[in-house]
């Protein structure tokens, strides 16, 4: 597990009063792309080609300007041409958000899903939490 | 099921070159506001205070700037405190995106999930489609 | 001068309660692209390369989500290889916002400032306000 | 002057490939509001009651994903009733935005423009640089 801290944008408040559900997905794209930055690139890989195939965001508890967001990120589980990560986002570490997406290995020339090669599968199974919930 | 168009703004797509994943939240929201306001404004009623709850976003195919966007929306699942909205989004009629919210009904005082009434849940049940895929 | 409509989106808002301000850059875009295509295309010529020097939006009053907001675009100055573009934004006729762009005209190779060809400028001076405020 | 540093988000790129123009104004309220934050916090007075009447956004270069932004932010004048906020921006120390803003004093029961007071003069002289360019 991976911990991001990001700052909320007064921009990505709504008339409610808090961030708009909208900013959530903004967010969890930000801490995805760190994340699988750092698991690659920690191993020296190149960054493979993700698309994504899928998300849910399940909201739990509102979030708001001015206070710092910290989001946990994980492998939650590993198919044969895709994973998926989760994420759960916290303010004043009360849990506010979690969300999972699915990402499909997608080969550069004919934009297919292609079998995740062992060598990455390695790399994700080092981050993955198969109790995540 | 009710339809509503869409024009891309530009700066909604991203480095890859067509629509960010983030922004067909953005779509959603709009279309599902379009869609509540209408169902329940069309049926003379106050529109009820909801809070979404979850959402899930498919993407299918990518969205790209320039091309007008359709989303239909539908009831697709009626609970006893939430009901599920369902969105098909199409570019040139090839439909790129399939989300589904949950949205629980809200009691503005106590600000707890609370039954759906039955004449809210006439209104809503006119719109109902159970196949919805 | 040419009118375009536009329908805020939710998460456009504020946690004030209005239309945030970097919202108003957003939509300004949005006319400004649909402009630039209605000037060009009308005459037969393929768009210009622009590139945006620079923008001042004046906010004279609050926009508000569920108001269509009508802009207003003319071409309010002509230079050698830029012209400053104007736009004015309305919700309920009532101005909100008064916006203006210098729009740079770029050689798609060399990616340097150009002078704007007679025609392209015979398409702009069609378009100019010169008394705009 | 002070500094704040930013990372930019993947959803404020562009088809272009760079920041859009429009993030550059989410940006600049980010520090805008961390300034004034900092500004009237570290005096100990309450934070004032702004409304932003203008801003102007030059744009020097291309930002890009994936690279940290410097923001300087300094009073750069100081006016009866408002002062401006000038802000440059950094990727690798090379200046690709200079933007500043109108930020007006409204009283918060009238809503109208007032005076600031000397206690607030003071606190904003202190970060004035009167030869910003």
């Amino acid at each position: 597990m991976k911990s991001f801290p990001l700052k909320p944008r007064f921009s990505e408040t709504d008339a409610i009063g808090h961030i708009n559900n909208t900013s959530i997905a903004v967010w969890f794209e930000t801490a995805r792309l760190e994340f699988l930055t750092d698991v690659f690139i920690e191993k020296g890989d190149e960054q493979p080609n993700w698309f994504m195939a899928s998300q849910t965001i399940d909201y739990l508890g509102e979030n708001f300007f001015g206070i710092e967001v910290r989001m946990d990120l994980s492998v939650i589980h590993i198919g044969n041409t895709s994973f998926k990560v989760g994420c759960k986002m916290y303010q004043n570490d009360k849990q506010t958000v979690r969300a999972s997406a699915v990402l499909v290995h997608v080969d550069r020339a004919s934009k297919k899903p292609t079998p995740i090669p062992p060598q990455m599968r390695a790399v994700l199974e080092a981050e993955l939490d198969s109790n995540w919930l």
